[in-house]
């Protein structure tokens, strides 16, 4: 069988400015046990801001860059998103967190009217060109996934949340309510979501939903 | 069943200058999926570096605090290791990287004639005159646990590195080398040890070891 290859998408390293740290390892972690492989990608921008997560504050004056703050998650192997191509990779996952709603785009701010980084955006739209399978954790479905796949009327879920599915719906998507330990899934634009952080309430209810997405995702690679 | 509690201790957030990321949330994973709760604590002092993980360098000019870094593997929900009470938890764990060579102690520097931090070795002495478990995941066992333990002749693995594991012994303990997929039980001092990513190579097989040690710590709760 053929060994798939995963890019992985962050967006800085901690929940509250960069990506959702248990749901980035929890995706690497399903990622190896279905036999594939991955890769860790960033846009090379500054981060919104930088929140001291252990007081939930912004902390002044200082600065940090998504691909720098990444590149703790993969462990030193970032790679700058402006450089990827999907033809070296058989799908592409975005893990979440504030960051994904913040530095991929300025949803966290701006709701479904925003805008999505340049290189995001060019990353799901030529993977949905090339026919392969794109996965959206926890806010990602909202933040990314509609705001870049939404006219196209693809179907999504980040859970429960009444405001976030109406922002989803306001893209042109589909929501559909789903568990945490669950994941739904669009054969149609080959695409998957699960809620993840947006419910909780532990690391092992999202692994649950996160492994499933993952395994979903790889029975979708042709 | 009584309902375990585990004091989890990091060390930063990134595998160069603070905690290993994938082995911190692949415990708190593991403590989940065997029934138990978790709690973080950090030491509040300053990083000996910062690493910019990107390019393996040091970020001259950056500090960054333990406490407000390793706050963002635990979403926020950081505690003081300074006030660390083994009466309230069943056990306590260390989760590998640099930062537990660096932060946690100075083995990184001085190798096993150097200091561990007095809030680590306090709660170490602590739980160990409790006659309560301890973890020691990947450099740990060398550069918390042989340091502060090692007196007492107690027996870990960092794996098969011949030059660390004569650090450990050099502190008094006794060296068992063993693979990434297992773990080491010294059931006389009721402390468990496994190499994680001193031996890796991916995040599956550091999931195995790390869930064998956190299943074994739990059976040696009273």
């Amino acid at each position: 069988m053929t060994q798939r290859r995963m890019a992985v998408v962050l967006s800085g390293c901690g929940v509250y400015d960069g990506t959702e740290i248990h749901e980035a390892v929890l995706t690497l972690l399903a990622i190896e046990e279905a036999g594939a492989t991955w890769h860790c990608f960033a846009p090379d921008v500054d981060q919104m801001h930088v929140i001291d997560h252990s007081r939930s504050a912004v902390a002044g004056g200082e600065s940090r860059n998504v691909l720098v703050e990444s590149a703790r998650i993969a462990r030193g192997d970032i790679h700058d998103l402006a450089g990827y191509d999907p033809a070296d990779y058989d799908a592409l996952v975005f893990p979440g967190g504030f960051g994904a709603a913040k530095n991929l785009s300025d949803f966290a701010v701006n709701g479904p009217a925003g805008t999505v980084n340049p290189d995001v955006a060019a990353a799901v739209a030529a993977t949905q060109s090339a026919g392969k399978p794109l996965g959206f954790i926890c806010i990602t479905p909202a933040s990314v996934g509609a705001m870049t796949l939404g006219s196209r009327g693809v179907t999504l879920t980040i859970g429960t949340d009444a405001g976030t599915a109406e922002a989803v719906e306001a893209c042109g998507a589909t929501h559909i309510d789903c568990p945490v330990e669950e994941a739904v899934i669009d054969r149609k634009h080959k695409v998957v979501s699960t809620p993840a952080y947006m419910l909780g309430p532990g690391v092992a209810d999202v692994r649950k939903g996160i492994k499933e997405l993952v395994d979903e995702i790889i029975s979708l690679c042709e």
